[in-house]
């Protein structure tokens, strides 16, 4: 099934650029699909009736945009809107001095930006340290140097420490209906690290990876650094465009695709039971892994049956699917734990990966966690998380009601502690960002998250992680006065600029 | 200055072969070096009056032996003994029932072998947890949980906990002569993701990374996945042949050049003064970067004066070093803590690579690492590493004077804890470790860090790091036997295999 190409010209500006702009349109829109081919070009130019070096220089503009792949002696392609940026040195010294937006967004997007302080941050993703369960660790710390004594800071296995693994397989089997082996369970030092050594274990260079566009911006920074060829599939409210998913899986028959099946960040979409269902089997029909990063799932306030993780789908006799579980979220960010589990046949692999990584994580984390973990307070440490952020979100959501009437057309997320927020149309959300940080409020521009070229200025992301709920409605009425402000003074540009 | 290829025909064996092995001997010797060109095809045929078809078959052996690189339309030039392995996929099912030496030497090469209980274990060059300073760190640890309380386990800056970084700065002015500041340290968990994070700095595939041969296996694993070429460049004992090397580095153009400038593992040889100094001079001249990887120079017995780490001699205006500190053999394996600092100029690329690796160091063991180096007690400690191990190394020098009279040319090294003992020429450092391990003694077979094919089948490395020094002697003994048996076996099969 192929699309078509439509392109109507008109006599306003360059044809080119009117040949470009249509195109773009329908590949954004995805009417056209990764793999489509445009039209040859001496057709094309005949069909449209102009020349055909105007048609070569839309398709090289399209291809600067990263819209289109150019392949030799065969012809031009829609892609993923992907990435396709190798690596370079940068040798140059650094001027930090002055920072502007665009740098922060690229430090944003590489995780590396200092935040300054602000009085209400949106930005963060990070609950507070309030929230940490620090006396049972402490508790547990010196539980297991009273235990192990100078065992504790031994080398470790590089797969991790055995009564972990054994409390892990437990936990999976008894909370998320995953079945599986300490063999084939591998402790991490948080989910950063089981992206990184996934990637290690999987990728050579010009593999390709499918991800979620928009998506987490430390596993594109990974798959970026492996050499991988980068491509982003569109995000709908049920999970990801399986369309649009199968078209580009035959396009770049990827080695690997990379997901977040419940509260994908940024959208804070779940994936529906069908599409879990559909992944395993798109994994099994064209060979590909899945790499599922379960940030957040147990943060659900809905008590409906919700799907089981992508990982409790998958065919034990035919595994595609590596399960990343963090901790940073639900527990502590600076413990540094989680843990995957992979197919049998990869665990060597990421074994080694491990090793050559940072050899082993620490021991004394390790076993704190695990004691932590068979003390049995780790359900009721969720359930006051859940308690605590559904609350924070019933007022975001009636603040945005009353703040900004008919700006959001989605539903409050059914867990998790971030909105995708939609922008007003003539509204851009880096020009919302660096506006609301003039005014003490952090927030995320949507195209921090772009995986390519994709735009997603038409959102930002909201977090209330780390936002008090008193704090949650007066940062809303600021940005909702901020985006005021920006929608008169764009109306008041277009309305100058012709007369200027 | 070229070198000549010289080759003598005998009747003995097939030419092709006779060819192969005289300048496989005359690779390995360093006679030719990396960069010498060898006689082109027909010209070599006519010389030595063969057939083309032989030349071309003693290219092509050389070439599977990884000694010399094709280079299309120029001809064939002798390589750095160099690995140019390229990563492959292992999707086939693990089968780890058995276990043949072959492969044990496969996974100890990639750090992973889980070695057995042994009656004495002179492998594992890390110390025994009777030597951790468990009680001070408890203290740290308790007293930075009570201060900080749930700080402790945010999310920390990437670069490191800030009071840390200014700790080691004035730890590295005072005790090594270096000079930096905490922009330029980057806190890792260990010198293996210091290794990993600074090749995810500088290199791209395809890259070239010298080594000094034999070498740590655990930064070639790191280098050979980030998609570069290895090659490695002999070992003298007052630091690298700095002849091969600039040949080497004329000839690969390297990025990166990867040494341990004291006590080097495994041959525990340490760099001269002025070796360390032409080292700088070469980075300058040929601007590629050198990682330093200071594991174990505190661990010196001599009083007299040593010279300073690499990074100290580095030139302040076109810096070169990366300097990468381990606490894992002095303080606590388990710790999973160091440093590292970079020129200015790699920093940013070094942070981020920090990042997409895993976030940040754990922030509870960066504080509590500081609150110790305040503390005091650490100089203390290391007196009491060097005086265990000085006791350790004499024994076994005795030992060895004794059991193996005559076997042993080198002096006892200086410091360390490894012994880089060289056998005798008709036993296999292979046969030693399998006929010894059979006795319950644990020993490292040299090609186990070997960089390519250069050979060390002649040595074994001897670890006295977890060895208890009424245990060394008895080792010996068994080792001393082992070996001789296997020289008198060796005797009996090429006496019998003539009649057979």
């Amino acid at each position: 099934m192929k699309h078509i190409v439509s392109v109507q010209l008109t006599k306003n500006g360059p044809k080119y650029l009117q040949i470009t702009e249509q195109i773009t349109r329908q590949i954004n829109e995805a009417v056209l699909l990764p793999g489509d081919k445009l039209p040859p070009i001496r057709k094309f130019a005949e069909q449209l009736g102009v020349n055909s070096a105007t048609i070569v220089k839309a398709y090289e503009t399209l291809q600067n945009r990263d819209l289109v792949l150019k392949i030799q002696g065969s012809g031009v392609y829609v892609g993923g809107s992907g990435n396709h940026d190798t690596n370079t040195h940068h040798d140059d010294d650094l001027n930090d001095d002055e920072l502007y937006l665009d740098d922060e967004i690229d430090l944003m997007q590489h995780g590396s930006i200092k935040i300054g302080k602000a009085a209400i941050n949106f930005a963060t993703s990070t609950p507070t340290s309030d929230m940490f369960p620090v006396a049972p660790f402490k508790k547990a710390i010196n539980e297991v140097l009273d235990r192990d004594g100078g065992k504790v800071f031994e080398y470790n296995e590089s797969n991790g420490y055995l009564p972990l693994r054994r409390s892990i397989c437990t936990l999976l089997r008894d909370s998320y209906t995953i079945e599986t082996s300490v063999e084939r369970l591998q402790i991490i030092s948080g989910a950063q690290q089981g992206i990184d050594i996934a990637a290690k274990a999987l990728l050579t260079p010009g593999d390709s990876v499918l991800v979620e566009d928009p998506t987490y911006t430390g596993a594109l920074a990974v798959f970026k650094s492996r050499g991988a060829r980068i491509a982003g599939v569109p995000m709908l409210s049920d999970g990801i465009d399986l369309v649009y998913l199968e078209k580009s899986i035959q396009f770049y028959r990827p080695r690997v695709l990379y997901v977040m099946s419940d509260f994908q960040n940024p959208t804070t979409y779940s994936y529906s039971e069908e599409k879990r269902k559909a992944l395993i089997t798109l994994a099994q029909k064209y060979t590909f892994y899945i790499i599922e990063d379960d940030y957040l799932s147990d943060l659900s306030f809905s008590n409906a049956d919700r799907p089981k993780p992508l990982k409790a789908y998958d065919n034990p006799l035919n595994q595609r699917v590596i399960y990343i579980k963090s901790f940073s979220k639900l527990l502590m960010p600076g413990l540094r734990i989680g843990f995957l589990t992979a197919p049998k046949r990869i665990c060597r692999d990421i074994l080694q990966a491990k090793h050559l990584t940072d050899i082993a994580s620490s021991g004394l984390i390790q076993r704190a966690f695990d004691d932590y973990l068979r003390s049995g307070v780790w359900k009721k440490h969720i359930q006051q998380m859940c308690s605590r952020y559904e609350k924070r979100h019933t007022t975001l959501a009636a603040s945005i009601r009353t703040r900004m009437p008919g700006s959001i057309q989605e539903s409050i997320p059914e867990g998790g502690f971030s909105l995708w927020l939609p922008l007003p149309s003539d509204v851009s959300a880096a020009q919302v960002y660096k506006a609301a940080a003039k005014r003490g409020i952090l927030c995320t521009p949507g195209n921090v998250f772009r995986a390519g070229k994709r735009d997603f200025d038409d959102h930002i992301r909201l977090s209330i992680a780390a936002v008090d709920e008193t704090l949650i409605d007066k940062g809303i009425q600021i940005l909702s006065e901020v985006i005021e402000e920006l929608q008169d003074h764009t109306g008041m540009e277009e309305f100058i600029s012709p007369l200027m």
